[in-house]
């Protein structure tokens, strides 16, 4: 956190049209640099020059999905780590499917993303409604180990209690609040964040994006404490993100 | 609004980029699940398990109007209630066009907008400058009487003072604050929140529309009591929504 | 001020996905009507109508540059100014090239940016990381006055301190809070609000576009003054646009 304030690293985030204000206001309380960039013609040379690679297909259409292609395989040849969140993936096939081809042809270093989605890409039943994880099995850690396994990546799966895994070990990170889920964007939001903590932390995923998660935790709560409702809790979050003290926020995790 | 919170339906919502996180985070603060998604390739796959489908012309471009156009089909065929949000029509013609091509080829259930645009589309004339109506003849509850009529559609026309008919009942809402017209996105919303109560009142689309409205409308006075401007009733609007009570939302129901 | 309050003047804006609800609720705020569109079907008929026209770059793709062409275009033929914000300019060859040739092919009233990209434009050595400026030479002055010459408009460049100058006269204005800078958008904003001003001041291009950031700089210190971090801030200064007082806005101005 203190490295991450001191260097200001630059994430490029190619993200959907619902949170990109969202996103890239989070990546600015917290100290980093956001930059919004899709365009065939220039995401290559913004992923280069970036410090993290951000991909979210929330509103995911042909032209976006082959410049998050285009700038991940420069990510990976530059040694940029790359986030992906995989939004309603089991939703519609096209979002399973683009998720999928990601995957497949890109070497992403963090998945994030909540238990359904991440258990349609590891094949497990899971049931979508819209965009909302509504079930996927009962055992979220085994699905992270699963999933970091199988698909090669650091696993983040969040929820009331998040899951992190790189196939290996597990981290459980218990911090946040429920008020999270009463606004659009937090699930997005954490994915903009765990890029920015990488981007620190480029040898060391699994610590990045647990810390990204108690971070992100910690400032909920703190938000959670000011606010009326989830507009208040929205603006609070914010203001909580950049109030983080990188000094004690080792105290307040909660992290097993 | 009982029903709403418990079934929390889905809502698709093909909408403009100016709002979209306005729009689904009112959905998500009356208690139903907005999800976005306008790519051709999935848009009949997310309408298809949607419990109401709201277009929105706020931003349009050719891909956008066709995949309005092919989700509307598919939530026709399946009984899914349709909102259409006309923004802008009678601006330009392009916006003119495609509402009117949208009536034409989709069947839809609520259309949702304020006087000049409700008026251009009944061949009234009126005066839109932008996406904001100047003036549109003097009886807004002649003009939804004449849209319900002639478009076949339960006409919701909004304003300092609501007006909703299905051609042969009008019913008038004046809950509502006139803070809401100093945000962009309020008519939006208000098109997000009458697919959230279609959704549950699939049969009965004038009764959704009206409660939609009056929802919204007291949500706005809750608001306004706490606002100093703009920017902190905009806040407001949404911790309001959340804490709308169902069981006393009767009882504030300004409607003739 | 007055005027722009009496006289709603329509502002079109081409701007990016990031910061359209922001600045459309700025503009709202401020006074004026805000009406965002983008289709080339529609951009022509749009700015035609328009008191001014606003073009922002910083989420371009092929589509959109086209329709800023085209729209700049009748635009120069009414006599409406066009403010352009170059964002991002300097950070990608195409930002670069596609600020480069709207300057080339549509006559710009005012050039909006920050130093990195001002500087980059008018072949300047510069560093820009995304759409940050972190160095562009030590004297913004004397850059404002190169640009204003060199491009043929009224260049804006704001920061810490704001230079606006036509290639002569140079203001510099001293109005605004460090805070402006903990949110995305601000910039965007800047532009959106020249534009407004603009749209009252289409024969005195250097007053309206120093006017604009005197109020939105004052708007600022008031936000500031009750803001708690980025959050509470960004939300205080729609109140604060909104509750600006063309009576004492005069006095409160910091210009030399």
């Amino acid at each position: 956190m203190r490295r991450l304030r001191e260097a200001k690293p630059l994430v490029h985030q190619i993200t959907n049209y619902v949170v990109m204000n969202e996103t890239a206001n989070a990546t600015l309380a917290l100290g980093a640099l956001p930059v919004m960039a899709h365009a065939r013609e220039e995401v290559e040379e913004m992923a280069a020059i970036a410090g993290a690679l951000v991909l979210n297909i929330g509103t995911l259409s042909p032209h976006w999905v082959d410049a998050m292609i285009a700038a991940g395989r420069v990510a990976n040849e530059r040694g940029i780590p790359v986030v992906l969140d995989p939004v309603g993936a089991g939703a519609t096939r096209y979002r399973t499917d683009t998720a999928l081809r990601i995957l497949d042809e890109v070497r992403v270093t963090v998945l994030r993303g909540n238990a359904g989605e991440v258990a349609t890409l590891v094949g497990v039943e899971a049931e979508v409604r819209g965009v909302e994880s509504v079930a996927a099995g009962d055992d979220p850690g085994a699905l992270a180990q699963a999933a970091g396994r199988r698909l090669g990546v650091v696993a983040s799966v969040t929820g009331p209690r998040d899951h992190v895994s790189d196939g290996d070990r597990l981290v459980v990170v218990e911090n946040g609040h429920e008020l999270m889920a009463s606004i659009t964007g937090t699930g997005c939001m954490s994915s903009a964040l765990t890029g920015c903590f990488l981007a620190v932390n480029a040898d060391r995923p699994l610590g990045g994006a647990v810390e990204a998660l108690v971070a992100f935790g910690v400032a909920g709560e703190d938000a959670a404490a000011v606010a009326h409702g989830p507009g208040s809790f929205h603006v609070a979050l914010y203001d909580a993100l950049a109030a983080l003290d990188p000094a004690t926020i080792d105290g307040r995790a909660r992290v097993s």
